[in-house]
């Protein structure tokens, strides 16, 4: 099993990537992983390397590619000038096959179109979908799609979310009949926008024949009720409403810590409370700590966060693994096949 | 100071609408409020009254109104059939100046679609928006609007919308030049709608004179820093993203008490922080506790939830007289009729 890895796509260098790359050769022994990047730079990465890690640098191959996206290129710029970085080479790596599916920290932006373009879409797709999956309810998890790949989609691109969420859910955690709902600003059919509302009557009219469970509309809080397996929604409401979450757990944490911590029974709350409120704060800001998808590809590409650690882009690593192990791109191409080509869905949306 | 109060709204009925109001009236000795709804029901609660509140009972008003507005009732629906319901009645109230301000619990789109074309709506506006204040920060708090009124809202109807968000926190918090963001997908200048895009280049060139501290793109975690005074987005965005906030304090609270009482130690630090918790249960649902105001109106109309109780009606009624204290609606008109007729703003914008 080999995967490649683009090495220059953290918010610090490389240092983490590497770390995280060799813990999950150590983990795998059957595992390779060909790391992207300038020679030099991986070189003394891997040299500092902690000694029961250093064991396994054997089954980390450098690949020299001086090149890479800067976190504020533009897609266009990707497209026009990043042939020789390190996240194109890690995607043509992908594209041929000699690695199985490929990880990146680097900039979203440049990996949706590099990958769109080098390593292909299935079924008609137009772009690649994001997602990840979110804890909901006591003990639950949910995939929420599309977390910024795409702003302003039509209804036909949203079905496909839906599509896409589901398979997710039947690969990997062997939900058969995944349940699925449209984000909306109600649950009553007059409510939200035109392409919302097209969706819905497409979904309602398909969903059984495609093998999803449609429960219809979900409002914002109803993510993390626990009673969807995926909840789909444009990209913009997508990436606000995730980084919101985050945004609002850091925020709760604080509080609740610093409230806690000026009174002396408090205090005592506070240090029982830690872990646990660590716990959340990982949980709760998924993308940061373990990647994120992107969806419709011919091959598994995971998104790390530019800001991950070490555990961060080991646990990238692993979902990728994990989308390989069970043909995450090869279910997700055929739901897509079975809802036939765009036109079909089209028919019932205008 | 009188104010028209719609006593129908509630999800089960006027009891805690009546209760609020009495407890209002007890607080505040010049306040006379009228109620809107069937007399005889009104009478019965008004009886039901606890000996303390039953005092000032003389100051709640009843005026007989037997037709309301049901919760699944369509915007259009109320437009047609609608005038005699305790909703518009409340509304006529506002507008012939008879009543300072508006308070109801009822449909949203009801109030909004009556609103609009009972009370009127200032300079150039075509809709009202929705308001209310998130904590923030440490201690702070932002305006976040729109809330679901408008989906799908170009580019000028953002800029209003700052506007509008402008003129709240000067009025009710004094802040002199508020900072105001735009919620986007990314803080650089590529991304996002086209839509957010032109209402960007809008504040840009025209905030300064707007006298407002316009401070380009927020993303979706910013909202909870407490850096900025208003952050603006569009109705469908705005109203996800309240909403998951506020399912996700659910969550995150039951999720830390259910962890922290599975442990002898954990139930100590729960008993402790129950307090805390449940305080923040309520900051971070501050529509349900608290209500939303109405913006762009010729007078101020306050929006309580279906679901609130006793407190969180009487709220409602405070924030309204807040705002009449402050002449909110008359501060919202002059930043519109400053900003000059919808010709002018768009000029930049196309």
């Amino acid at each position: 099993m080999r995967l490649a890895i683009d090495a220059m796509g953290g918010d610090e260098g490389p240092r983490c990537i590497v770390e995280g790359s060799a813990r999950a050769v150590v983990e795998r022994p059957e595992l390779e992983l060909v790391l992207f990047g300038p020679a030099q730079r991986l070189a003394t990465e891997l040299k500092r390397l902690p000694r029961p890690l250093a064991a396994a640098a054997s089954r980390l191959v450098v690949r020299d590619t001086p090149d890479y996206v800067r976190p504020d290129a533009t897609a266009a710029w990707a497209l026009r000038y990043g042939h020789a970085t390190s996240m194109a080479a890690m995607l043509s790596m992908v594209k041929s096959g000699e690695a199985s599916a490929g990880v990146s920290a680097g900039n979203t932006a440049a990996l949706v179109a590099l990958a769109r373009r080098d390593v292909g879409l299935c079924g008609g797709l137009s772009r690649p979908a994001i997602s990840t999956s979110i804890p909901s309810g006591q003990n639950g998890r949910c995939y929420l799609l599309d977390l910024g790949a795409n702003v302003d989609s039509p209804p036909e691109r949203l079905v496909d979310f839906a599509l896409m969420g589901a398979a997710m859910a039947q690969c990997l955690d062997g939900i058969e009949k995944p349940s699925v709902a449209l984000l909306n600003v109600g649950v009553e059919a007059v409510k939200g926008s035109a392409s919302v509302r097209k969706a819905d009557a497409c979904l309602r009219e398909r969903a059984e024949s495609l093998g999803l469970d449609y429960r219809g509309y979900a409002e914002g809080g109803d993510i993390y009720q626990g009673e969807f397996d995926v909840v789909v929604c444009d990209g913009f409401i997508g990436n606000v409403t995730l980084k919101a979450s985050e945004g609002l757990t850091r925020m709760l944490v604080k509080r609740l810590q610093t409230a806690l911590g000026s009174r002396p029974s408090g205090r005592l709350a506070s240090w029982l409370a830690r872990p646990l409120l660590r716990q959340l704060q990982h949980e709760l800001s998924p993308v940061r700590y373990n990647g994120a998808t992107l969806l419709g590809l011919k091959a598994s590409v995971v998104k790390s966060h530019g800001s991950a650690d070490a555990e961060g882009f080991y646990y990238a690593i692993e979902r990728a693994l994990h989308q390989v192990a069970h043909s995450l791109p090869a279910r997700v191409e055929r739901l897509l096949l079975e809802r036939g080509p765009r036109g079909a869905s089209n028919k019932t949306t205008h």
